[in-house]
């Protein structure tokens, strides 16, 4: 397969592409920074910039049998609008770019979070940054007071959502798109997650036996860009050891341990 | 691998069987018909009866490397009861009686459905299921005076249920389990579905393109035996060829087709 991958210099995008590579794919990757080792082929792209975004892409000939859209901001002081500009804004401008350069049948997946998950309890928020671009995301932030927390956690709730927003459209081209969850994994960006949720990040953590792994996380979105998965379209694959079912299970009281 | 699999003589259950022999897996089936090919090992077992479980688990030798929960009835006039005793109960049980045969590891899937997916609206009833067994089960559902469509979706919420509940208990043991809802499938049973839900699923089933096939949940449920989804835990995977994706979008007003 020919993969393309935004963010593959670290953390799970760089596990992405080992695996890939590994598996004998070709891999082209779109990062500011470049990759340490396995790419064939690296564009210099900043995500949070959309005339960067189309410039990258004017520079790729031919077709994809795949695109994993992973390049992302963490939550840390004074970052609250590039957040929204990457891990949204240039998330869905590179995902527009690519759609007319994907093969038939080739398979979508965004890198959500977990930090997402409430987004049924912000639809509205979400549709507006989906009503905003890069040149109006300034405002938005400074109107609704987003701080680098809440702008990471709407980030990717609007991935969940436009996941979702995509799916008739991509199945009407003969594509597919999901996205996965991951939870407190052991990346560089483990740090910004902890001082940004706090506790509830080393409980859960405790609660699962450990942080997840990058690599975990990279075979999920392996399975999803392969022909195995292609009957799923329009999910969210959660990857947290447990985390997530383990607190609802609590909260809904399902009193059931065997 | 070594695994167990309940229902294995037709569907999804004889698709799953055909693969993981295909692959090389040893497989030993519970089920009240006789697989028609690829079983190492039949064990005739009536899911509905905890009598017949037991005596089937006391005839396997062994550990196991995965189970899959496959095992279930369709919505059918007169089968209210049964429904609730084999898509359940039954699977409660056999789950039960399998975790101290299963290896270090292992991984559980059970099969629940997308006609599962209301499971939030109906925590109480899910409860009340789950403080029934095979001896009290008639009761409750003269009580509550639940029809099959009823008992076949309550059936599928609350293996979903069951699944967040017993993630934790899972864990501790080194275990883990998830379940997999697959909604208008190709099957012997896809008339009994079309029967009782009526028009949506044949809109379902239009807006997908087709109806989805035994083999694409197969596959999904052979991912998620094997090592490479081991952090996916406690979790559903929907199998719908974007159904779902397509009504949420709709119902939440993403108007955003690109």
């Amino acid at each position: 397969m020919r993969i393309a991958l935004t963010g593959g210099a670290t953390g799970i995008g760089a596990s992405v592409l080992r695996k890939l590579a590994g598996q004998g794919h070709e891999v082209v990757v779109f990062d500011i920074a470049e990759p340490a080792d396995h790419a064939q082929s690296w564009i210099c792209t900043d995500i949070s910039n959309p005339d960067a975004i189309d410039a990258a892409l004017a520079q790729v000939e031919g077709r994809f049998d795949g695109l994993v859209n992973n390049a992302g901001l963490p939550p840390r002081d004074g970052l609250e609008e590039a957040i929204l500009r990457v891990n949204f804004l240039g998330l869905r401008r590179f995902l527009d770019g690519m759609v007319g350069r994907l093969s038939d049948g080739a398979s979508v997946v965004n890198v959500a979070s977990r930090a997402g998950a409430a987004w049924r309890d912000s639809v509205d928020e979400i549709k507006g940054l989906m009503a905003c671009d890069h040149a109006t995301v300034a405002a938005f932030v400074a109107e609704r007071g987003i701080d680098p927390v809440r702008a990471y956690n709407l980030s990717k709730e609007a991935v969940i959502a436009l996941t979702l927003a995509r799916t008739e459209a991509m199945v009407a081209r003969g594509l597919r798109i999901n996205s996965v969850s991951p939870a407190a994994v052991s990346t560089g960006i483990l740090d910004d997650f902890t001082a940004a949720f706090g506790e509830k990040v080393a409980r859960n953590i405790a609660r699962a036996g450990r942080a997840g792994e990058a690599d975990e996380v990279a075979d999920v979105i392996l399975f999803l860009l392969s022909p195995q998965s292609h009957w799923i379209k329009g999910q969210d694959i959660v990857i947290d050891g447990g985390m997530t079912a383990m607190a609802m299970s609590d909260a809904l009281g399902f009193g059931d341990p065997a």
